[in-house]
């Protein structure tokens, strides 16, 4: 490897050059080892946040970051394997009946995932809410059971890109994270790294998401197909509204509880819209086009994969969860037509009540969350119940409610029409 | 003190916000005491340097560097005081004839001086050069030698601006020591801190010089020249020349020697210029206008406070100072005008010949440098020695006439207009 230096690539960043492919492997191979300081990453970072990287520089870290660490191989399963990355958003459990849908469908999912910090959940920390479960698989475990059941959710081992791992808790306390070309190579890296055959991006738009407008998500997930596609994976991303949780729940065993009735064949129309959309740009990028998702929710087969899943790591899929200790209930002040209910001002209480950690490390409330009795569009009368508030805590209802002020709007529902979920796809 | 949070102040600036006074106040306390990572200082640094600050951000910021650490006070001394700074050239060796010089008639100069760090060359470093001679004085010292003899150069303690220590070095690794607020604040907070009554900048430009161009160079000096009135210290910036080294030696052992040759009424003629040109600048921010301080150059007395600013610090003015071991002749290739003598040219050879150091805490060579024989104007005959390079390890030859390749010009004269060396003032 050429030698270089971290104030030289730090210097031609700040000065609007484009970075070599050689600086980009030399200070990403470097940083993982320590030779390249945090402080030195740092001033890279928000000189690439302020000033930019091209395709092919972005392109080029992602594989940097790829080659810090291991890569997984699907390629002895004897089915096509495609994966899903959602940016992150309130209540957004649709991994949880998304993974045994598709593997119902014939294809394997090994969907890697994070938990939550913030305001947004994360996956493991819901499916940790079912009694035994666990998160960690050896890659052993996870072949066998992708071989035998077509589903993995799993926690990410410390061998895919270390290099990302680094960064990302780097960015975390310097103010870089909302760099897109680092947030498009964060995320690819991991998943390609990860070895999906197909993958779909479920990039998410509105207050309640990362990307808080539709060309910045654009950007973003235009990006991230484009780098999919020069690592040879079948990419494809839609464009999904945040601006409204998804679903009637944000926690974690309320958000199972719900991820059950839609593989059970009811549950929210937005929740299964969603899932079904996602399983069938899944099935497609596997190319498995002959079968209609909807029919595998209808007639219990993904929820036998589901099943099959839970207790392949040890979970007891039909033992009750955890309840919160105390609730408390929210009246609609008004009657007429819920014309608003921002996503962001859920995702905050459900967090300050316990659901979601504030750093990491943090233990997360299995029975804490919001449910809200009514979507926007839906009718209310006054005094009817709007929102449960739950907790193990009471002392946390205050900030929770405070964070639902002005997050909802009741009115004459004149003019109201409902924003469509999905809102573009990227290809 | 508010509370706030390093992320909140960096993303205030990289979205190119105003920081508030009290989010200066307190991420400079923060960062000299440790809370504040120089993962994040690195990254605001950047965000500083992309996105600049306002005159009352860096008047904060310089404010908060100050309160860091103790402040000097020499308002007991019997004569008023005043400083010079210079922003580093080749060949600057002025500080040594212009203390003593300024001393001479009358007004005390505490000059507080660092170590030369790449292609310029260190005051202190000079200094060293001199047997027996010391650099670090208590303040006790200071305040007595100020005193009795009116002139000290001496190294700064730990006490000044200990923020500002931090962040220079942290600067210095991450691609962040070209930001003008950030190297304003710097140098005048210790300026500040030091406690002069008036100031002279000596604000370099050129290839030699940090900043290569006028409009960089005048922004600089008037952000210090305002810095320094709101700090009530009077304050007056030159603009000085900096594409042809000063004098006629770039180097230790070699620049007192000239020095000395100025104090006794010879010398270069650019040298003899800047030094009473500083000079009056001195004395009239003191008040003095009375003196010309060419006068005192004549006299001798100048070169008598010379001696007894080294005597006290225990240096002999007299003993004879290291000479190289080798030296190597560079012959004029062509008869001509010298038109064009490259400072930065001639930095690097000196530095690469041993009188410079790679890194802090190298040691230099007392009688390393380099000697030219011919100014920009003068008359030059093929053959006549033009370079005389000069150091104790024979092997640096190679790369020291390596940085002279293509460093000076011999024409026909025509055209050649010398370059004035005082460009402008600012005040």
């Amino acid at each position: 490897m050429t030698q270089h230096d971290a104030v030289e690539i730090i210097t031609a960043k700040r000065d609007r050059h484009e970075l070599t492919d050689s600086q980009i492997d030399w200070v990403i191979a470097n940083y993982t080892d320590g030779v390249v300081a945090d402080e030195q990453m740092s001033s890279l970072a928000m000189a690439i946040l302020l000033n930019g990287m091209n395709r092919r520089e972005i392109s080029r870290w992602t594989n940097a970051m790829i080659a810090s660490g291991e890569r997984m191989d699907f390629s002895t399963l004897s089915r096509p394997t495609s994966d899903k990355h959602s940016t992150g958003g309130v209540g957004d459990k649709i991994t949880l009946p998304l993974a045994p849908l598709v593997a119902a469908c014939g294809v394997a999912v090994p969907q890697l995932s994070g938990r939550g910090l913030g305001h947004t959940g994360g996956t493991l920390d819901k499916l940790e809410a079912i009694p035994g479960w666990r998160a960690a698989l050896s890659n052993d475990e996870m072949m066998t059971q992708l071989e035998d059941i077509g589903a993995v959710i799993c926690a990410a081992g410390t061998g895919l890109a270390p290099a990302d791992k680094k960064l990302y808790a780097l960015r975390d306390v310097t103010g870089t994270v909302e760099a897109i070309p680092l947030i498009a190579s964060s995320i690819m890296s991991k998943k390609i790294a990860e070895g999906t055959g197909s993958l779909v991006l479920d990039v998410k738009v509105g207050t309640g998401a990362f990307m808080k407008d539709l060309d910045r998500a654009r950007e973003l997930a235009e990006t991230m197909v484009s780098l999919g596609k020069d690592a040879g994976v079948h990419t494809v991303a839609l464009l999904t509204d945040m601006s409204t949780p998804l679903g009637l729940t944000a926690g974690n065993a309320i958000e199972v509880a719900e991820s059950v009735e839609v593989l059970a064949g009811g549950g929210p129309a937005d929740v299964v819209e969603l899932t079904v959309a996602l399983a069938r740009e899944m099935l497609a990028g596997a190319g498995v086009t002959d079968i209609d998702p909807a029919d595998k929710l209808a007639d219990g087969s993904a929820m036998d994969v589901w099943k099959a899943m839970i207790r392949a790591q040890d979970g007891d899929p039909d033992a009750p969860m955890a309840r919160a200790r105390e609730q408390h209930v929210v009246d609609a002040p008004a009657s007429g037509v819920l014309t608003r209910l921002d996503a962001m001002a859920v995702g905050l209480a459900s967090w300050r009540l316990g659901a979601g950690r504030a750093k990491q490390g943090d233990a997360v409330q299995d029975g804490a969350g919001v449910v809200w009795h009514a979507r926007p569009g839906d009718e209310v009368t006054q005094g009817q119940p709007l929102f449960t508030l739950l907790t193990d805590e009471p002392e946390r209802f205050d900030r929770a409610l405070e964070s639902l002020e002005g997050g909802y709007d009741i009115g004459d529902g004149a003019g109201f029409t409902p924003q469509a979920l999905v809102i573009d796809r990227v290809s």
